[in-house]
């Protein structure tokens, strides 16, 4: 089997290893819920502190400009646009995923007008399911995974999916799905919460549409940190405001009696934004200052190349996760009957992952700081606490 | 005139007055923009700081069952009815303000399936008036405020409206007004950003059915806080889930793919809650900790009737806020023509107010920290600046 120091001689090769620094983790702790909550990167307490003591408490109503609160959903917004291979200017952060998935369901409703059906798949994100059904209706089709390019015909306004599984952490192919869509004459929503920070996304070069996603996973904004709306520019001439709150109107302060849209994704905007969380998130970004997103994927296979593999020679527990590097996101799943008991005794040990019910016990490996001892060590409780259990 | 003296003399009788020492103010600065954007509370920097370090930091993903977070809106909530008169259980704090427009007027229309039009008065704040419009399109009668009570027929299904205007401080009878909706037939939906921790409120006597509000003006949950909405326990049965998120399942653990409502408000309920920005908003509520909201609104009006009469003595602007005392709230509005101007002017000497289009110079009284001297000191300012621009 393979033993101890070969994790040890990656994590002494690691270039990434340094950015483990940048986060805040607790000693003695193998934490592998990065996929669920983000770890506390290094300068958000302090940068959130002092956004308190000195805009809010000093600078009072005239940090709205002199601090550039107005502009943070645009500014953070761009900032993670960087992380999904968008130009800037199409994103905006605020709001709930939950929120910015009705949000962009009514944009892609009023993109296709003629079209009446909404397609997604069996197992998506339950927000995911639960939204899509209040938008759509009965005209929602739920199709397997690989019946997905089928159902795509005339009569198709948008296909809704979840780039990874968060169950199983299977990856779809988001160009080609994309392609096959417009094929179809259909929009895409894509739901990239299980993929952004971890996986290189290229929206606009694969002619996305519309996506959303989450901040406190693997951007590791914070518990609830504000999420994001991606609607490419090709899309914001007719773009629709879907919930048109002042804040998304062309001239705000106006007070006009009658909405007008601000230009472009400005018109997602819907409430006051919520400043000490997106001073949270724009710090928390600064953890992937100069990361290569192509570094960061192949760290993350290697860790879960690795997982998947000490799993099979100590463990032996099935795995839903696609094997094929392409085909998963950063996480491995792993199938036991028990796995709520697994779980509450692998975080007595300090290893900490979650479960999804039924029976899915769930590992996630920010590439940023995990290292591939984590793995090891992980794997050792689990073959431990296996045993035990069984 | 009254003289300085005077103010100074109802600061030292004033039994409120020890209250101001719970915010962090800057030395120098009358602050009287309350209304737009509450000051800091003292411990707000600590507690968040606190949540960021030990909660996010050291809990981990444990911390949203071991420090409470998933309960926090509701907890938050019930802290906020509190100060609205509402028993436990019917207020949630989540999203902002306009998307909880937005689910209520969702939630009225499901109310009154029968009905078809919304009323609204002109004036409304501008994010009121725009998601009414959006919801109820060609259905939204906007009338003058004069003419509400005729404009209730039996084809209204809610009337929507704010009981402090964000513009000239003019206060609605909330109870009268519910009583003769309730008389068409008609549900109400009031916005209490303009009320909520200056007025008291008595939603639950009034028998009101619906309400939301901001959390960052009277309530000083720093800028873009959690807002909240209200609903009437009597409704709970038949209450819609109008954006049907993960967080307002009924066991969003379940991970169950079609939706159930969770019971009572929080169905209202729709993603992730933010975190941090609760922890700030629970903490800037104990500002309010054994304080009488009578003994509050009674301070409030005589910080309102102070800076009335000192305007009337030395500027002599119109005030568009009504002088008696039970129809405004806590703030006073005057014209000018050259209004941004002038508070520019008033900015520079320290005195912090702010302008609406196109004349209306705003003053905000938050009775928790304001003094009687900042009014003198305020309007001493104003007649210099109003001289110098005349």
């Amino acid at each position: 089997v393979t033993p101890r120091a070969d994790a040890e001689a990656l994590d002494s090769a690691d270039p990434l290893a340094g950015l483990r620094r940048r986060f805040c983790l607790p000693d003695g702790v193998i934490y592998l819920d990065g996929n669920s909550l983000g770890a506390l990167p290094d300068g958000v307490e302090a940068r959130v502190a002092a956004a308190i003591r000195t805009e809010w408490g000093s600078d009072l109503i005239a940090a709205w400009d002199d601090d550039g609160w107005w502009d943070l959903p645009v500014a953070v917004g761009d900032r993670i646009g960087a992380l999904l291979g968008a130009a800037p200017g199409q994103v905006v952060a605020c709001d709930s995923t939950s929120v910015n998935l009705y949000k962009l369901l009514r944009v892609a409703e009023a993109l296709r007008p003629g079209r009446a059906r909404f397609v997604t798949q069996h197992g998506n994100f339950p927000t995911d399911a639960y939204l899509a059904q209040h938008v759509a209706g009965k005209c929602l089709d739920v199709v397997a995974a690989d019946d997905l390019p089928g159902a795509l015909d005339t009569d198709v306004a948008a296909l809704v999916l979840t780039h990874v599984d968060y169950r199983t952490g299977a990856m779809h192919d988001l160009a080609a799905l994309t392609a096959a869509a417009h094929h179809a004459g259909a929009v895409v929503l894509w739901d990239l919460s299980h993929s952004v920070g971890a996986v290189p996304l290229a929206l606009d070069a694969a002619g996305a549409d519309l996506a959303v996603g989450c901040s406190y996973k693997y951007l590791n904004g914070g518990p609830g940190a504000p999420a994001w709306c991606y609607v490419a520019r090709r899309h914001h001439d007719t773009l629709a405001a879907p919930l048109p709150g002042w804040v998304g109107h062309a001239d705000p302060f106006a007070m006009e009696p009658a909405y007008r849209p601000a230009p472009g994704v400005r018109r997602l905007l819907t409430g006051t934004p919520g400043i000490l969380a997106l001073r949270a998130l724009d710090t928390a970004l600064d953890a992937f200052a100069g990361v290569s997103l192509t570094d960061l994927r192949a760290k993350s296979l290697a860790l879960t190349d690795l997982f998947l593999r000490l799993v099979d020679e100590r463990v032996g527990l099935a795995s839903p996760t696609p094997h094929r590097a392409a085909d998963r996101g950063s996480q491995v799943s792993l199938c036991h009957p028990r796995a709520p008991e697994v779980m509450a005794a692998l975080v007595r040990r300090s290893v900490i992952g979650d479960v999804r019910p039924p029976d899915v016990l769930r590992f996630g490996f920010a590439p940023l700081y995990v290292r591939y001892v984590d793995v090891w060590d992980a794997v050792d409780a689990l073959a431990g606490v296996v045993r035990d259990v069984d």
